[in-house]
């Protein structure tokens, strides 16, 4: 009989994201009911989203003491009692930090095919559609227009930038650090890039786009938000994506300037979450694809071995310390 | 030779607005340069911009000390040296708060006629072309959506309530004060008043909106914007017209739950200014005739006589005192 290593929320946090918040043991091997299937995880991912549901209620249920921590997976069916899936198959799901999940049929996306396999969590994955309709639905950006990321090197910011210069767009790039600002630049393709940790991004949003912010696709929230938005151009774009800044911090806080910059510069600003696009991801993933086969859209992954490492991956996800999409290799 | 009375700016507020900002003078009587006319005020529009101007350059140059204050009004052409205007028209345009202008043609709306002359100046106006635009291309209601509105009582408010309710929505009005409250629902319409200076604005909302809010038109910012935010719908609309809450505030603060709250709700926010939408003017103005003509818009003008009474005006409008548009009669 195989183990079912879990990880189990033995409290939730106060402050800061910790260690202590997991409690690693082995749980029963589930077993699925009439419409549900067996899964062997195979790759978790880690997203700011992980922290955000300990919040409390949002698009999905909060997380509580006792639940194996949520968590997004590609994951492979190992038994099936619903048409339609099969031992074998690859598909997405909320499996939670787990070895083996008894998931109803209707909560899964089943995959294709990809290879590595682990492009479908990336390019062909949430991040991916993220970063795709966020960009080209919320943000709208023209050729010529100039679109700035934030978070740029990460799971989403890294194919925001790339799309927007698919799409003829100057970009400027925001991430923490030297190394992530020369990976945007060298790797990424981005026009220029902010390190946010060297000084004030908002005189450097100032100086590197003279005449305006026409979309800013906003992953982080919080002080990079209010600097991007005090340098919005007239009917600028943003495209509220996630608040990372805001996730792990015990007092949020808002940007000043709203609604009142919103006002004078006739800003809209979008919030969106990639299931709402569900009807159009066809489509997506076949401009996805076909721009990865010609080159023009490159696919970065932080992939992390061991079951046991998904607390240390998620901390350090929330401190930045990743570029492009972090996942854990489970088997 | 008749008197040019002017309120000059002496010095910028730096915190409430007071009286001793305005000093009462006579100035030269203006001479119309090649293009421009010489025209006589007829009634100032007051309206919280006014304060707003005076914090820094917007959509239009800031309001410095020495400058005579600025305002729109009602205007009829005395002497013109432009092609397409004649002694005896009706314009609107920024005058300034002063008996005689001389103004570039080029800047002045040209007026039809109305009866009384003062609906070119509310329902036929920048208010009512405000609560028009603003609230139909920004929010974008549905037959059976809840709209709320703040300063529901005030110049905009009073007209997006009605259109709101002409749509077929559920109105709910946010004002200050029971006479305010009493006169949205007994005279405008509204299916429900709340009394902001009464209690808990974000209890009442909850309350009287168990499902949500579709469409917010904020006029305030602050608090209230805060307390709909919180309580918005799922892909709920919020049209961002002002933020008099903030203007005579010395240090302007904004909504907690910014952005999280926008991605996790798929909202949008949307700021507008009405001159945006200048060339939809004709269709918007048919449509508020005919809905004044059939009785369906009721129009409530707030009209103060004597020029020497705008700076009270003014002071008396950011404290909230007036009841639908407010002007002052020159002559």
């Amino acid at each position: 009989m195989p183990r079912n290593r879990q990880f189990v929320i033995d409290h939730l946090p106060k402050g800061k994201l910790g260690p202590e918040v997991f409690k690693l043991g082995d749980g029963p091997m589930p077993t699925p009911g009439e419409g549900e299937v067996l899964l062997r995880t195979r790759y978790i991912s880690l997203d700011a989203a992980n922290r955000a549901w300990m919040w409390g209620a949002t698009y999905r249920a909060a997380i509580k003491a006792g639940d194996v921590m949520a968590g997004g997976a590609l994951a492979e069916v190992v038994e099936s009692r619903a048409p339609g899936l099969a031992p074998g198959d690859l598909v997405f799901g909320d499996t939670g930090w787990q070895d083996y999940a008894a998931v109803p049929a209707k909560h899964l996306t089943k995959l294709g095919k990809a290879e590595p396999m682990t492009h479908l969590m990336s390019v062909y994955g949430i991040a991916g559609l993220t970063a795709y309709f966020g960009l080209l639905e919320c943000g709208q950006p023209k050729t010529g227009e100039t679109v700035v990321v934030s978070a740029a090197a990460g799971s989403v910011g890294m194919f925001v930038g790339q799309i927007a210069k698919i799409k003829g767009c100057r970009t400027v790039g925001i991430a923490g650090g030297p190394d992530k600002c020369a990976f945007l630049t060298s790797k990424l393709g981005y026009d220029v890039a902010i390190d946010y940790k060297a000084g004030n991004t908002g005189r450097e949003l100032r100086a590197l786009c003279p005449d305006g912010i026409d979309v800013y696709f906003d992953n982080v929230g919080g002080d990079i938000f209010e600097a991007c938005l005090f340098n919005m151009k007239n009917h600028g774009r943003i495209a509220c994506c996630g608040a990372v800044s805001q996730y792990d911090a015990p007092v949020p806080h808002g940007p000043r300037g709203i609604p009142g910059l919103i006002v004078t510069k006739r800003l809209t600003l979008k919030g969106f979450v990639v299931m709402d696009y569900a009807e159009q991801n066809d489509r997506a993933l076949a401009d996805l694809k076909g721009w990865v086969a010609s080159g023009k859209l490159k696919v970065y992954e932080d992939i992390i071995d061991g079951f046991e490492n998904l607390p240390a991956a998620l901390i350090g996800l929330l401190a930045g310390e990743n570029i492009g999409k972090r996942m854990v290799k489970v088997v």
